[in-house]
């Protein structure tokens, strides 16, 4: 057993948390009784539930900063998708390597991730000991085609086979499609088809684009992405529908009705011009909203603090209301309303019976003095310089600075010398 | 003599920089003759002109946290205005010294600052290495009042008399109005006859919100704020107007034509509601665009890194246009931009005969990896904790973590202390 003391979360100050294997066995004004393997002094520090990164393709840390400021049609054909033609597993191995420790490092304990080889990051995931909820997206552009048996769906189901729960369940493989534009109506029947008789989740964009949104409406006589989704069945499993920027009021109801979590990914969407998501409208309509970095070819960080940032920032200055969205909102937002989406609901909180991932966050770094409120230190003026602890699963994963489940420096020159020689 | 080598800036690699004294003596591919005290390898790192904070209340670091998620009325009238009240000149200085470490080791090497007990925030510059434009704002609500005998105008001009051009013209005071609001056309008239007599600078607010401008137009037979201080005479001594939220079209040129610099204040303006200024069209109308945090207590940093990317980001997104700023532009308004406002003109650039104002960034973090390309690393990725060097005037302020002109632990405890009891 561990035992933080001298505890400051949200919700108390001087409070004992004692974690047990993988759970939070009390949290207290007292200390708790028995013997303590270690104890942590947490004075000056905050504690908070770990970060949910419930949108990215953590791979393309290989294309940080590689294509910049272009509109998002240029980015996508001259930058990004002739990139993406050179990929290889050990490609995507290596930058979800470095992407899972620019995570823990940040205070992120679990991702949802979409993208090619998704082998490699499983890997990466198992060796690491951060959460996660993987997939492998299905795009199909020939209406006559059945995904049923293509090789494509066949890596998907093959990948929930060996994945699926695996780690005692840090891993989690859950069905994709891409989105509405890169699928037909039967390819997106068929997912949603396969993801029911696996008895898992989706992981699906939606109406990122104003453009997407309206071709879509143009194409199918005046049907919403989320309606057509709604339509097809894909939102019958647990679904994440990630960005959701030109979702109408009509939706609303639909993913509220599914419980479908919206990822928002607030800095994305203003990178590649995408727009602002209203992120009040959806809270007031009952839906669930997590956040997400989206990859960091168009962020160019995974880090959920800047987040939890620019989400207060500018839904209060958007709508010109700066008590639109509190510092609480984002918070929840980035940890329980991700551990919802992910289908983990004994994640997201620091109460007993809870997962033991926790995360600490120094209040006494230059910039977070003074502290009035732990709330307002974390969205405002921490960086990700400041987590000082990231624990997943009772195990402490990254401790003042040193990674303990991982090379960093290692991870790092791998990961150079693939950029360096990755356009060779 | 120094030698920076192996030097990677936005416009060339493999060059060394070569200082002495407070100048930068050449910058070359050559490796340049002479003796030098010390070399500096700056492989894996990028070389920067140090930021310039153009807009900024220093000791409001006391207020960092303070006031969160409310209008900006109720911020004002139930938080800041109440807690200003217990200003003393130690708290002043206490706070601005945290303000100064935080700006130095963030590499900022200069800000101009609108406050009271200026000559304490002086005293804190004078020490610490930093540069700053100064100033001691009026407030005068009395049309009756000749502001001129008045105590606050015998302050600000003996603020200049102390400290204009003090500490080889690292610390300059300028003259300023608090805002069009907050004086009467007498005030402002009789503040810019003074600025020409001394014939320094100007510092002002300007329409930061939309009722603020609104309100004068109605109070002003339909004149904006620009165009009132543009008639008083304020903008015909050199002027920073921070904020201009809500200029009109035929504001624009009246800051132009007055070579104004415009203060953008980007994270202030969203996290108070202020709503979202128009770069594009700013910079395109031929004014020149700067940088500022605004105070700790509306932002809550004080970091042009931040404020770089937030810039970057917002107007792609409110404009739906990834294209309409780019990584160039906001490291534009961050330095050579910003040092223009402080009418220091031999500042802001890496080229021979400048000042020696640097700095590095460690382009090997985490959250780096890859660079391909330093500006859009600047922007997009980096922290201030990738700050690893810098240098005002040819003087090391601040090296991989140890400040070299300020007892950093020192400066905290003063800061928490005082805070603590600010409200006794």
């Amino acid at each position: 057993m561990l035992l933080f003391k001298n505890v400051t979360t949200l919700f108390g100050e001087n409070l004992y948390v004692a974690v047990d294997g993988a759970f939070i066995k009390s949290v207290s004004h007292e200390r708790p009784a028995g013997e303590f393997e270690r104890e942590i002094d947490c004075a000056g520090k905050l504690m908070l539930p770990g970060f949910y990164n419930t949108h990215t393709h953590a791979a393309m840390t290989l294309f940080r900063g590689y294509g910049e400021d272009l509109p998002l049609q240029r980015w996508l054909t001259e930058r990004i998708f002739p990139a993406e033609e050179k990929l290889t597993a050990k490609a995507v191995y290596d930058a979800s390597m470095l992407a899972i420790a620019e995570m823990i490092s940040g205070g992120t304990v679990a991702f949802t991730d979409m993208y090619m080889f998704p082998e490699e990051t499983a890997r990466a995931v198992a060796e690491t000991g951060i959460k996660a909820n993987l997939c492998r997206p299905i795009i199909s552009f020939d209406p006559s085609e059945s995904i049923k048996d293509s090789p494509r769906m066949a890596e998907a189901i093959a990948l929930f086979k060996e994945w699926h729960n695996a780690c005692g369940g840090r891993i989690k493989i859950d069905m994709s499609l891409h989105a509405e534009y890169t699928n037909t109506e039967r390819s997106c029947r068929e997912v949603a088809e396969c993801a029911k008789e696996l008895g898992t989740g989706m992981h699906i964009h939606l109406s990122e684009t104003k453009t997407e949104h309206q071709e879509c409406k143009a194409r199918r006589g005046g049907c919403t992405p989320a309606r057509f989704m709604y339509d097809c069945g894909v939102l019958d499993v647990p679904t994440t529908a990630a960005h959701c920027v030109w979702l109408e009021d009509d939706d609303l109801p639909l993913l509220r009705e599914k419980g479908v979590t919206v990822a928002h990914n607030p800095v994305s969407n203003l990178k590649l011009g995408s727009g602002v998501m209203p992120y009040r409208k959806y809270r007031d309509a009952g839906i669930n909203v997590a956040l997400g970095t989206d990859g960091a070819a168009s962020n160019n960080t995974l880090d959920i603090q800047k987040e939890m940032y620019v989400a207060a920032l500018i839904h209060k200055g958007v709508n010109l209301a700066p008590d639109s969205v509190t510092a609480a909102d984002v918070i929840e937002s980035a940890t329980v309303c991700g551990a919802r989406a992910q289908g983990r609901l004994d994640c997201g909180k620091i109460s007993e019976g809870y997962r033991a991932d926790l995360i600490l966050i120094d209040a006494t770094t230059i910039n977070n003095i003074p502290s009035y409120d732990p709330a307002y230190t974390t969205v405002y003026s921490a960086n990700r310089s400041d987590v000082c602890l990231t624990m997943v699963d009772g195990k402490i994963l990254y401790e003042n600075g040193e990674f303990l489940t991982l090379d960093i420096e290692k991870v790092k020159a791998e990961m150079r010398y693939t950029c360096e020689h990755y356009f060779d």
